[in-house]
Parts: structure tokens; sequence; C-alpha cells
């Protein structure tokens, strides 16, 4: 291991060590470089490694050498059984393990557990952020943590300097699982805004044209989800409706015969309108659109 | 018809009809009468007018005899059979109609003729807010209008009075058209919304809090859809790509465990992901999600 003249430790700011140098391992390692952070890196593929040291980086031969030299140790690997190669016969005794790596909620608890069994501390991470804005704080990425409170609130100010950080609980599961939920939710979205654009792709419309009302009204839009939090919470799903469901179901024809009009396949609202039509069918006109969560979930 | 002596005639203000007195019809009505404007109402079952009439409104027993004294008729009815209904027989010879009905675009495109072959100008119009939103410009509501330009141009300021007004083209459908296109996007939106709050559901996280993390995330997501316009103009669905297809259909299967896990039905995911799938079997490995538009675009 070599130091870097470029980037003199400072005694003041705790090392750590990351394993897994991908796209997002390398974002989050310069911030920590550039913050002054002594930083050990792994990676499986050397390459990788290499770029760093040239930044400042120790470069360790493996996890475990890694491991030996930090008390904190950060992944972010492929997928959650990366992550059990890769510690495979370490030892987590003393350690706090913060594992960024995308995993399942129910991953991210049983990964919980068997970092406990091995004597470590644990916190699962999930990044709401493109690499390219990590280490931007105005871009507004940020992590979710979930796990071990202590292990987040002593290693707080060295998580915070790739991206803001959002802890949402001591169950393991919770940061994945908003991440999913936030996702999902986006998806939903996009898959709404292709509708969108396929309704006017053989019209002299221009899609910049309608992007931008698009991004306006999504915007406009999105706070409703406050209302359905309202609703979930109190139990009463008409609480301050203003388009009820029975009005909203009697719309759903103009939206698909607009897309049959249009030459567009309806299959991505088709489902959503069919939940709709279950909900009102079982008596939930009054409502608007918050019944439709307790049909999916069973 | 009497004048109410609360709101005296305004002889700078255009008179106009109205025809229809739903929930947002008398929304509307009660901003005109407001600012001013001799308004003329009829309503099928005559007890909303009635109420009308106490806030200044005159009323006409017919539909013939609101468009006999006024030149601007605007049209509010439940759909548009109902405007072929309440405006048969009468002359529209030198009347500018204004149909706020809810239409399809085809049904607006032929409407317009219906009104031109009677000799009347056409504009149609679809209305982005709620009626409690109408009169309070702070709102953001806002009206597409689409059809002839001379008939916007002359009636720009009273058609102002109740919301926005965009105006999107000659082409008679493009009001309704963009309507459908951005709450279809809606719809998707609620759909991902959806989905979120069902994962929580029987979690002890309080939805009030994923809400407000849903808000944000949705928000700053939601200027992707500029992205996807200039791919859907360029033709290069690769440019500017951060996350590609390949990694995130790769990402999938985390979604639909988690949904698993959880006890969630999949139904309002699975068909984007199938899309995604599909473009990434031809070939749509580099390019974002902009490729869904032309495979749900037939």
């Amino acid at each position: 291991m070599t130091q870097h003249p470029d980037h003199p430790h400072h005694p003041e700011k705790p090392s750590l060590a990351l394993l897994g140098l991908g796209a997002m391992g390398s974002a989050l390692a310069r911030t920590w470089l550039a913050a002054g952070h002594p930083l050990t890196v792994w990676n499986r593929s050397p390459a990788r490694a290499a770029a760093l040291a040239a930044e400042g980086a120790r470069v360790a031969g493996s996890a475990a050498e890694a491991l030996a030299a930090n008390s904190l140790v950060i992944a972010c690997l492929l997928d959650d059984d990366s992550v059990g190669e890769a510690l495979a016969g370490t030892d987590l005794d003393g350690k706090d393990l913060v594992n960024l790596t995308t995993s399942t909620p129910a991953q991210a608890r049983a990964r919980a557990a068997w970092a406990r069994e091995r004597g470590g501390r644990y916190l699962d991470g999930t990044i709401m952020a493109v690499p390219p804005m990590i280490g931007v704080p105005e871009a507004g990425g940020y992590v979710f943590y979930s796990g071990s409170p202590e292990l987040f609130e002593r290693h707080r100010e060295t998580l915070a300097v790739p991206a803001g950080t959002t802890y949402v609980g001591e169950d393991a599961g919770f940061a994945a699982l908003h991440d999913v939920a936030l996702l999902s939710a986006m998806y939903g979205m996009f898959a709404g805004a292709a509708h969108a654009f396929a309704l006017i792709r053989n019209e002299d419309i221009d899609p910049a044209s309608l992007a931008t009302l698009l991004a306006d009204w999504l915007v406009a839009m999105a706070p409703s989800v406050h209302r359905t939090a309202d609703h979930l919470k109190s139990g009463d799903y008409t609480k301050g409706v203003v388009s009820n469901l029975g009005m909203q179901v009697a719309g759903t024809p103009t939206f698909l015969d607009t897309a049959e009009q249009q030459g567009v396949s309806p299959e991505l609202l088709v489902p959503y309108f069919a939940l709709m039509r279950r909900r009102l069918d079982e008596g939930g006109g009054d409502e608007d659109l918050t019944g439709v969560v307790d049909l999916l979930a069973r």
C-alpha cells in the first residue's frame, strides 16, 4: 500500500474499506478520497482498483486484507451472492459492515443476521441515485439506511460524504423496501409517460412540447400521494375526495377509445383500470383510488 | 330573464351562454359571473340553473334560447352525445361554439365538422382541473384548446377567466389527445404509487413518511420525460443514457421478488417489465426506456 502525495491522510477523518468498484463503487470511492478519508479498496478484477490507487486509494489484494485495516467496511457489489462470496471466511468481529449492494428486503435481513452471527454490526443501504449524482449534493441523491442505529450514528458523517442519508428503521430490510417502493412507483410513472408519448407518436405534435406539459402535470399530481397516505392511516377512503371512483371509472372508456383510435396498445393502462373497476364493484364508488392498494396487498 | 342587482352587467365584458351546470359547469359559471360577464345558462334539469339565477345568471328555457342571445356558446355537458342532443335543430350560423365536454379526439373532430356544417366556428377544450380549482389561478388548473385559431384569439380573455389557457393546434382533436395523454400518464403514476403503498401495507412504516419520500422522488424523476422526447425526436435512444435497459432489466427480479415477499400482486408492474424485456431482446440494451413507446404505438 502506498500513500498518494495529493491526498495526505487527515488524521481526523475515519478510514474505511470499500469492496466493489463498479461504476457506483468507483464514484463512492472518489468522494471519500476527495474528502480526505484514508480508503482501502478491493475489487474482484484488479484493473479498476489500479485506477483508484493513482487517486490515492490503498489497494488490498483480498477482501480480508481490506477488512483487516479498517473497522468500517462498505460493500457495493453486484448482488447479494457476491457479498457472501467476497466475505466468506473473513472475520467480522468488531466490524461495522455497511452493505450498499442491491438486495431484496429478505436478502438484507438474512445478510444482517449472517453478519451478526460473525460478530459484526450491520447496516443496509440502498442508493437513490445514479453514479453521476454521487458527490454532487445539489443533484439530490441520497441513500436509505436501515439496520443498526448505533452503526448509523457512529458513521453518519462519513456516510454523508457521497450523498444524503435517510435512516428508515432498525429492520435491516427497510432500506431495500423503501428503495423498491420508490422505484416501483417510478416505473409506473414511466409506463404512464410511455403511453402518453405513444398516443402522439404519429401526430404532428412536438414530443418536447408534450414533455413540458407532462412533466408539469406529473409534478402537480405527485402530491396526491399524501391524500392516499391519509386514507390508509384513517381507514376512511372517502375523505377529501374530489373526483370519485364512480366518475373516474365512467371516464375510462375515453382513455381506451383514444388509445384504440391512435393505434396504441392499452396494455399498460388496462390492469389499473381493472382494479379501479373491481373496487367500484365492491362498493368503493365514493372513494378515490386508495382502495386499489388493498386489492394489491393480499 | 332577470338581471341580478349584485351583478350589474359590465358593457365591456362579452356576454356568453353556458350549456350544462354539473359541478364543473356551475364552477365555470360562477367565475364568469364574478368577473362581470353577462351569462345565460341552460341545464337539462332546471334546479341547478335556479341556484345560479340567484347569483345573477340569466336562465334560458332551452339551449336554442340560450344561443339566440349570445354569439359565444360554451358547452360543458355529460358526454359528446349530450352535445348533439342539446344542440339538435339549433342554428349555429355565426356562433362560436366552445365545447368543454369530455370527448375522444375522434369525437372532437367529428363535432368540429358537425358545427362547421351548421355554420358555426368550433373550438374544443379539455379542462385540466377539478371544479374546486376553477377560478383559483394559484391552483394551476388550465384548459387545453384546439380547433379554430380565430375563435381562440377572439375569446381568449373571456376563456382565461375560469382557468389558464393552452392552445395546442388547429386539429380539433388535439385538446382531447393532450388531455388523455396527461391523464393516462397520471394513472400510470398512481398505479406505481399504489404498488409502493401496497409494499409497506403490513409493515411498521408510516404511510405519511413514505408519501413524503414518494412525492419527492416522483417530482425528481418526472423531468426524465424530456430525455424521452429528445430520443423520440432524434431517433437515437442511447443518447445521455445513464442506467441502460440491460441493467434495468437485470434489476427487475428484485422488484418482483420483493413484491412476492411482501404479499403484493405484481400485476401493475409486470406489463411494463415485459415491454422492457421485449425491447432488450430486440437489441435495445444500450438504450434506456424510450423504446417502450415504439412497442406501444403500433
